[in-house]
């Protein structure tokens, strides 16, 4: 399956390619405010499903996905302070599926340490997974809003994790699959990725009580997009070392991504074997490349990006607003 | 682990035990009610994790906890029509444990049919119980109630999920231990069935907007107790045929109850060799009945019933309120 978002590390190697590829320090500072809720809530008690719990969440990650809740919100009035519970709610929920979706890999490595299933078991992992699932939801439930804007938050979160878990099993089912169209694909990832991105940036707006709801939700869509093909396009020209995995995986396990849905409309083979030496991958990636696919997906996510910072003016302008935009273009400028 | 509730069949092999064997009237009719909702919803879409939910979903099962909220809120007043959404949400949260329960435990047989994970595979499992698990709000979401209690049902439901996957944890860990307490046994089982029970009659209270939530919610977990420890002693005085799986299947995996901790207690040895006849079952079961240990659990049973009905006390006479004593009765009355 398609890598759910190579969110491990938080350093800047500098090794830019595209421009910018550190997050906006606005992004770290939220960061930092997430980081600091979820050691608060902590120990989450004594159980193995607690500490393995308490063992992914405190391993790291950017916490894009609540930063976004929260600059949202900021954008409009509200302290980040005061908006954490939903931001937490989410960082929550994509943890959940991280466990879930690497016992289902077999991957035994999570941001650079041992994956849940792997330190544990399996029913460990499934139990975890699920443990945080309700608890996503009863921290949303702690979000300080109206009733009617609490219900719309709780309608969000559980048809959001509905549709994400549409799009895992979109995902499934198109690894099977022979040919993927290129809007097969773009529907998964929309489910897969997309949809957390935009519940996060939608609730940010609505905890707010703006009207930009809808190009706050629109904006997170694109730019969740964005970042899944800009994942695609690192897992062929990122250094393994920065990747925390192999380069060239989707290669070898011969997946549809828009780089390599786009090389082989251009008759280029993508496959590669499995004894396949570093410069047998360089000599491939060379391949793709020069048919155009790496830059037509780069092309596709610097596109969304382009879109989603256009639905960004119907936010106040201000030192948030800038941070989001800054925000949109790191997240297909990064290099890992 | 301890199997999650036999609630596989529907019908009643006249074989009484202990009197009344037959879920009562008004309960059979209610299931109805529930399966014809679940029904009308389907299908629910053309992916695997659809199929596989709806394949659950329609395999059968007694519908005893989404009954119980109906009927709870029928006795106060309500009409079952009007409180299905939350009833429904109970089902598929209960159906949700049961497919990662059966993946944990690779139980390959479920309601008389193909576990999920058997039928299609563990990932397709995984994924099929988060699906429900997100289903379950969004359709508690549904609930014809005001915002205020609409967000007591989210909190309640919420919670609930968060202590079933503690309950899970612990009879993981139970499982493992050397030596088990009566005490921490009776805690596993309220943790892992008791709270659903709870969460369907407290519910059922709650949209009625009634003042007798907390003995409601009490009646639920007691008679929840009960139900799970009547499968216990299931397990070893049911037949094979009607339990759907191995009699004493509990002796042969060396797993704690509350029958085999009262009679290590004694002095008897619970465990049986993989190999063992009939003969051997009849006698070892045969040894923990004059130990005491079987009539010691089905009194602990039939005094957890008798409380929680002293509970439903609190709420108006009526044919709902005869149905719910009649449940009671009949959840340790059963013999399948």
């Amino acid at each position: 399956m398609t890598s759910n978002g190579n969110d491990g590390g938080d350093g800047n190697n500098g090794n830019s390619r595209d421009g910018d590829t550190s997050a906006p320090l606005a992004v770290k500072e939220h960061a930092r405010l997430v980081n600091d809720e979820l050691e608060a809530r902590m120990p989450l008690g004594e159980m193995s499903i607690h500490r393995a719990a308490e063992h992914l969440l405190t391993a790291g990650g950017k916490r894009l996905r609540p930063a976004l809740l929260l600059l949202v919100a900021e954008s409009l009035g509200r302290d980040p302070e005061d908006t954490l519970p939903p931001a937490l709610s989410i960082e929550i929920t994509h943890s959940f599926t991280l466990i879930h979706d690497d016992v289902m890999d077999d991957d035994p490595l999570r941001r650079g340490a041992p994956s849940v299933h792997e330190k544990w078991d399996v029913p460990t992992a499934i139990l975890t997974g699920d443990y945080l699932y309700s608890k996503a939801f009863e921290i949303a439930l702690e979000t300080d809003a109206s009733e009617p804007k609490l219900n719309r938050v709780m309608e969000m979160l559980s048809a959001t994790c509905t549709r994400i878990c549409e799009g895992q099993a979109l995902d499934v089912e198109l690894s099977d699959a022979d040919t993927v169209s290129e809007a097969e694909y773009i529907r998964m990832v929309e489910l897969k990725t997309g949809v957390l991105f935009a519940a996060a940036t939608g609730i940010g707006a609505l905890v707010a009580g703006s009207d930009a709801y809808d190009e706050a939700y629109d904006y997170g869509l694109k730019i969740g997009k964005a970042f899944q093909i800009q994942d695609d396009v690192l897992d062929l020209v990122a250094e393994s070392d920065d990747l925390g995995k192999t380069r060239a995986s989707d290669l070898f396990e011969g997946k549809n991504t828009l780089v390599t849905i786009h090389a082989r409309s251009q008759g280029v083979d993508t496959s590669l074997p499995r004894d396949a030496t570093d410069e047998e991958v360089d000599a491939k990636v060379n391949e793709i490349r020069e048919a155009g696919s790496i830059e037509y997906a780069r092309e596709h996510a610097r596109k969304l990006v382009k879109e989603g910072k256009q639905d960004l003016t119907a936010l106040p302008e201000g030192e948030a607003r800038t941070a989001l935009e800054e925000l949109a273009d790191y997240l297909v400028g990064r290099t890992y």
